[in-house]
């Protein structure tokens, strides 16, 4: 079984990166799946597409749309859903995506700086991890896909 | 049929007051949910009744998840979910709460000032209107559930 | 068990008052609902509410989607969804409330007259029952939630 | 992961060749279905296969029902739907599938001309995206599954 | 909680009746539904309310798709549904319902007498309880809703 | 897509292998499924498995329930449900295992002898397709599947 | 809204009536369900209802099924499903009441003794709240269901 | 079609050897999955990676919630789920496990030595086979999945 992982939340840092190349290097029978990571791309794909629109509203409505139609076939096609809160803007759609795979049942690893603890309390209350470091991610995902932890059944393996 | 509304969001201002106030007065079949509004009680349920945490994490956790045991019930009971955004905090559990209810495929009504337009617009583009008042929301309930609309089938019926 | 019955579709003739009516007369254990059927007020109800939009698509999408509100709620509720085709208009919703009904796995009884049977095939193919008179449709609400017939059942109690 | 796409609607036009050629120059992972769009066929399946019909109404229903097969099971297993309103005919069979899909919860491209669009208004209030060309339909593909958008993305690459 | 039964099956005895007056002498809340069982009516609704068929094929269809409404929708409503195969004739809608009533997950209890033994085994490992006699479904009944055994509850609480 | 076909109910004669062989023979993109078709060992699979019982009734259910786990888990996998109803024995299990079909949603196309026809009235109600020979299953796969039509999509295929 | 709350487990102790006393006395709008606690009853209703069975794995079967009728319908219906461990026992169908009552989404308190902490951490683990005591179980119920927190919204009521 | 299976349960004996074993000797397509059956790896993983916890409930919540997000991917992945009793320790998550995909409707096959049969005879009710030995477990796989059955079919095969 290859394990689908939605990488949902910030894009301003590497964070993807560090994972994928961390479950590379851990041979991880897993494929990552991610919204648009160019935020103008994201903000304007619906202008762009289908035609401009004056109000700043319909043009975000436009984007948002055409970025759901995305975001909410990966969600639903994901084992697991990583989200990521980063130190900057209100981040609403990490939370309304948390929101949106807890209702379907999806095993949730939340991702986040220890100083969003208290406002991120109801998001970590539905998810089955909460990690601080891509790392940890890393070694949740090496962990439940692989069975494989450091300094235990690595050390069992390593003494066969 | 009496239709089960929830209003998830902001706890600082009275805008649920406003709302239930409203369709009273419009004598609408309808009843109203909410999570606990109590600040302090929300936040210190957990260690309150199950005992005290040393960890801020693990105080926050306990009571996050009762609040959880109101707040999903609640949800999945509604016939139509609104989330209300304000002026101040992250409001995470405000954005949760509406990607729950989107995943569950309630109807969405989401209450903000305009200037949170395009941080909003994932969770806009998941609702099925976005009102910037409480009276806007009881004229939506006003429509959706009594099928009366202020100088349209208002005006038709005093005619008769 | 009180049966809820969704009437959808045309809102140009009486034909939901002649099916309560014949419903009420047999003394059925029946609810009714229905969308709003003011075509003014369900045209301009999204931009009389949230406020006007210059341009034509986004004033019937604020509109389109209030009603969605309360026609996709009421369908959910409903134990039958009677589907109605009359003569004039595209009546691309009435279709489209067919199609979302028969995705829910709801009973559909379709009422239209001789002359749509060939563009309706479809939606007739995933019906319970093809009408084409309010009568009709009230003699089978009549028998499916009473079971009585007329000249049958009918007979039989009357023998009694 | 290999994005499947049900093309539904109207059959008198190559716009299902323009979107799978589209989609093929621009090197989408993704499949193609539709239903049967050899007009006679469709019309004519269920009595060829089970046998004449002397009423026109069973030899329309014999034939709708065979064409539910194909239709249903491929809209269930698509995760975008595409449907097409063209200018001729009714054209209800296809607002029953963009119903059905709604309800079903996949992402819903309506493609129509701007004369139809009052009164495909709810049609379009249950779509993520309202084109009126192929042409912008296979830049949704290309930006949704993809994640390049001409002018932005493309850009930032040919930059690289 | 009131409890929902179906009786589903066999319409030539008097066996609801013997379980109605059962559940009513033991006092139980719960109310019964059933097929419409009158046979004549059942056979004929179709084309006494939407007109003849020379057909024998769409004469049974019609009634079979108006009897359908009935069932299915008060099987979807049941928290228990009992099947009871007589004596006579092919009895197939009663193995239907039962399998319909399996794939919703509804607790099954089938009531045949024991020369059906191993015609039924599919069915019978798909039941809760196989009971013999109308009497025992009301024991049934009596022990699942209200908790009490005769010999055993009973005597508990005669001692008291 | 690779359709999944199963095929329930008779296992006298050889239907099966002549629908298997007529796809084969049509180049359809099909895979099969079946219950275990030999007769002795469908009927003492759970004893020979997990030990004697003197009483008929629990040989009969340790059967019943191992076949359980085959056919249930191939229904809800397959796409297409065909269901045949041959000329002896009560074969309930046929009608139970369309019942569970058509509960799940599944297309079901039921395939019996005409003398049948009053008894399965309630089974082909519930179908898209009711066939009487092998051949015409095969025939509705081919078109359902390929949107091939002998007669038609061949004839104009011929010409081209 | 009256909660329905299910109080599986332990049926040896009067931990059911404290806790139905304190919400009782709190004034909550609540109902209460449980299995049958009669020990002897729930061992013996299969064969006490539908005949002696030699064996003692068919004496068990049968009662087992009977009391999934009840728990089963009853896990359903509720809200809240409690789950208590106590000190003797297997307890075996209080982890799997708690398992069942997982899958469905169900809001699950835990109630055991601090011995059993290391062996129930995973049935812990998919619980909203891990209580002690009867008491806490009423104040979660108070709490969730009235928003009432002793110190806290009972202060602020009383300062009123 | 590849099956899954997984084996649930006790982890210090080499059951799912057997079994595993067992089925590659059969030549059955099949796959296998299972929790992670380290011990200490499993009680300690989630300090391991997400940092350490001074209290012992805490240190095993973290745990706990990393293995169900493997143990319920699995267990929703699969088409069978095998759950094994063994002589020592509560196994309550085992007994989860059973509850757990029950609810989901997967084909459960319980395995144990027969002093639990009381303690289990409600997760047994829920089973559709209750084996004693892991090479019934192969035996059932073999006869489910392939249609062999010892003495049976493979008599009728070495006869061809």
């Amino acid at each position: 079984m290859t394990w689908s992982i939605y990488l949902s939340g910030e894009i301003h840092t590497d964070w993807r990166e560090q994972i994928a190349d961390g479950a590379a290097a851990a041979g991880l029978d897993v494929s990552f799946a991610a919204p648009v990571t160019d935020h103008a791309a994201s903000d304007d794909c619906g202008v762009a597409i289908l035609g401009p629109e004056p109000n700043k509203f319909w043009h975000d409505h436009k984007g948002a749309k055409l970025n759901a139609i995305r975001t909410r076939t990966l969600i639903e096609d994901a084992d697991i859903v990583v989200v990521r809160f980063g130190d900057k803007y209100k981040q609403w759609n990490a939370a309304f995506d948390a929101g949106y795979a807890a209702a379907l049942g999806k095993p949730i690893v939340v991702l986040h700086p220890p100083e969003h603890q208290h406002a991120l309390k109801e998001v970590d209350a539905a998810a089955l991890a909460v990690a601080e470091t891509p790392e940890q991610v890393v070694a949740i995902l090496r962990y439940v896909i692989a069975g494989r932890l450091a300094g235990s059944t690595d050390a069992a393996q390593a003494a066969e």
